[in-house]
């Protein structure tokens, strides 16, 4: 699609410093852009590739624009504009209505004729698939699942029954939502399996990245609130509640029964104990181990930087001896850790 | 299905206090279970609820009857009895016998007449599928594998060539079991493929959760325990070797070589390195990494809590000096630290 | 196949000491291997089971020839020589060209004669299977990708669309290529997606293993040079860019826009933030955080030993006033944490 400058300006609210007459096509890095492309900038990281820029025209704060050797295109929020600007000039590339002759659909699912049910894709007995879903290949869709309108399955995404997915949602290859939760009681020296009866109920707007599990709830549901975004390799327990438009990225591990408020966002490999609460807009920076509940907005970090491994093992080996070296008073002398519960034999996820 | 308290309490071996002609149909939990659901206390944690609950009866232990307003099933362990009790009023499905007309299975595999086998799942040459199996839609059963009786594999299971699963075992959506061991050997500034030769062997009665991944051995086996259960995400490397009734959480990592003991429970994210022993009997907390062999049983913890992030910056500065501000005597100097062998190159998983 | 310790050493470079008629056929551990088996020494922990070994010959080194009671293939490199001589013992199963009947392969996409596609596989428009690549059971390969020759897909990998998979690459079950990266631009309370228009674009001779994920880029692409060879359950984000020959074992996780040099050698669930730079020849210990820039080769580690929960409680309470029982100067008094940006809303990967 090739539009002008100023076409873009006045669709996306932008005040246009340049010549409103010059075509793009295309969105690109600073630093790679072409004489046809829509560039940005929205992390300060990279104004050196500013001045350098041979893009058409660049998305940018007022701040920035006398900094720009190119035409500019002013707005508030110059990544969220980009975004919508990319979108307008890369549409997703429209699906074929209809089901695909090798995919197996239950006589009784309702499956909207406005939807895409792709090759060898499965659905289940029961089903609801809205309006301009699209199930992609080899994806399975269990019993009485309910997909809501314009929501995307990529290939080979498995929703297990009884679950219940919104409306616009991204689930990504590999992505299983319902799974049963990890529930066993302790006799003796086996597990006994707690049948898991709950759903996994995911919000309008929700994202969720490649092979991510979300487990169903144990009784009550496991709930993803609307707008959550969830990346790569990350595992949702059972009986999860996740708040409106949390962030987490990849390889976040939240145990069972844990609440996450609003408007929060995990850096990778944040991992959350089971049965605690976080307030909204909580900020957890990478690799932090969250081991009690957080009550208070702002940002925690819990992960120590590495170092060249012979500093690292000479602090690591004083670490081990520092309260032998200066005792604490008593009321001080225990930290917090995970798993306590468990040590109870109760159910190795609380 | 409905049934009374009386016969509950026969069945399962509860004391009953209360009337034994109330009929019961479902569960739920303190907080949400109705007048025709059982639930229980398991965790003192929800003692607070008891009080208020409006379920027909709880299970609990001796010492909470007095603190029970309603019905009490009394047993020794509540949480156990609970499960059973809740698998009985909510039986799994049946699976139907069969093989969908989709699937694809070799000519010379073994499927049993009791079996299920999905649709589009694909069962390879020389496979043995017993009993009462049920092999998931998309499920990919690979060469010469074993499945034991009354085994269910879920949706998009992968299970590659020359594998064994045992008897009543479990595979959530898209975990795979049997794909090649991390084994590469250094050659100049490249790898060389180490060939995996051995197997993976599932005992009977595991629980494999969704997108975990085992590998099989490198010449001889990677082997499970009876009885273990593995969380979400988790990855055990090449022959490692679990503990029947070993239980972790998600995102847990064994790495190549390393054996865990028997009744070991593991927190979410728990990493472990290569070539360890674990004895029997360990619990290790969330997220910790252990370095060393661990030989007596008992609880192990490793992780630092997560705290508000500039009280974190400041005490992570300290501890990067902590060997400068007060060096340790020789004998102490070194802690342990991973993957030596890595540097070593003769194996990246070792 | 059987052949002689003779042949054997002429073929693969080593110099025999023993019965060059002595005939083998397959391979073995030191402890377990039989009579007819060629095992190896490389790790000198294994140097007890040499004594013992019951093999017909051991690869190994020439400083270990006279501890071996068995015959000797004295090579430089033994472990890499034993990596040759089990591949030509134990091939690999050779795979029957053509394309399965249910595969389901776009009219126009271009699969070579020589290559095979497995059951229920899906090849969509304008993708280019080379010559004796194997697209495995259940497999999705996009519209536009390309597979280089000799590469083999397992069972149920997804490729999506535009990425590119160089030659000889083994991409193990569940993997993930060519999702769309964590992207996300924050307005008011929401966040809106960033459309992810770049590719994946993976080298020659890389392995993938199962369940890991390897996102495209934003704008640009994500690239993984030749020869790397990456664990089960990776996550690499969008445009990371990832050095030749570089090794990460499991659960490592790779933030957004990092640049990873040459011949690293990452342990397992190494964690490394976003728009970072590590130089080549960087080897990262188990379990570490890497919260800036590399600039040196050389071991970086950064995860504490687990240690008995009671001493570990002490001193982790010991930690958590280290600030306050010794202030630091001001100039130290920051340690570097990670998600800065993410806490200007920028993107929640970045």
């Amino acid at each position: 699609m090739s539009v002008t400058l100023a076409e873009l300006a006045e669709r996306f609210g932008c005040e246009l410093h340049g010549d409103g007459a010059t075509r793009v096509d295309n969105v690109g890095t600073l630093a790679n852009a072409g004489g046809r492309a829509v560039s940005f900038l929205a992390n300060p990281r990279y104004l050196a590739d500013l001045g350098r820029t041979k893009a058409a025209a660049v998305v940018l704060e007022a701040r920035h624009r006398d900094d720009c050797p190119v035409s500019a295109l002013v707005a508030p929020n110059p990544y969220a504009t980009y975004a919508r600007i990319a979108r307008f000039l890369h549409p997703l590339p429209a699906f074929e209505p209809g089901v695909h002759p090798t995919a197996v659909v239950a006589a009784d699912a309702d499956v909207a004729a406005t939807a895409h049910v792709g090759a060898h894709a499965v659905i289940g007995a029961g089903a609801r698939i809205a309006d301009a879903v699209s199930v992609g290949a080899g994806a399975v869709v269990g019993s009485r699942v309910a997909i809501g309108a314009a929501s995307i399955l990529h290939p080979r995404v498995t929703v297990m029954g009884d679950s219940v997915i919104g409306e616009r949602c991204v689930l990504h290859p590999g992505v299983v939502v319902g799974s049963d939760g990890f529930g066993f009681a302790r006799e003796d020296q086996a597990w006994i399996g707690v049948p898991q009866l709950g759903r996994a109920v995911i919000g309008d707007d929700v994202d969720i990245g490649a092979n991510t599990t979300i487990d169903r709830g144990t009784i009550d549901d496991t709930v993803i609130g609307p707008g959550v975004k969830l990346d790569n390799l990350i595992q949702i327990g059972h009986n999860v509640r996740v708040g409106a438009h949390t962030a987490m990225a990849a390889l976040c591990g939240i145990a069972g029964s844990t609440r996450i408020g609003k408007r929060c966002m995990f850096g990778g490999a944040v991992v959350v104990v089971g049965h605690l609460t976080i307030c909204d807009d909580v900020l957890v920076t990478f690799h932090s181990t969250v081991l009690k509940s957080i009550t208070e907005p702002g940002t925690y970090s819990g992960a120590l930087a590495a170092d060249k491994a012979s500093r690292w093992r000479r602090n690591a080996a004083r670490f081990g001896r520092l309260a032998e070296a200066a005792p604490l008073s008593a009321d001080t002398r225990e930290a917090p850790v995970a798993a306590t519960d468990s040590a109870k034999g109760t159910d190795i996820d609380d």
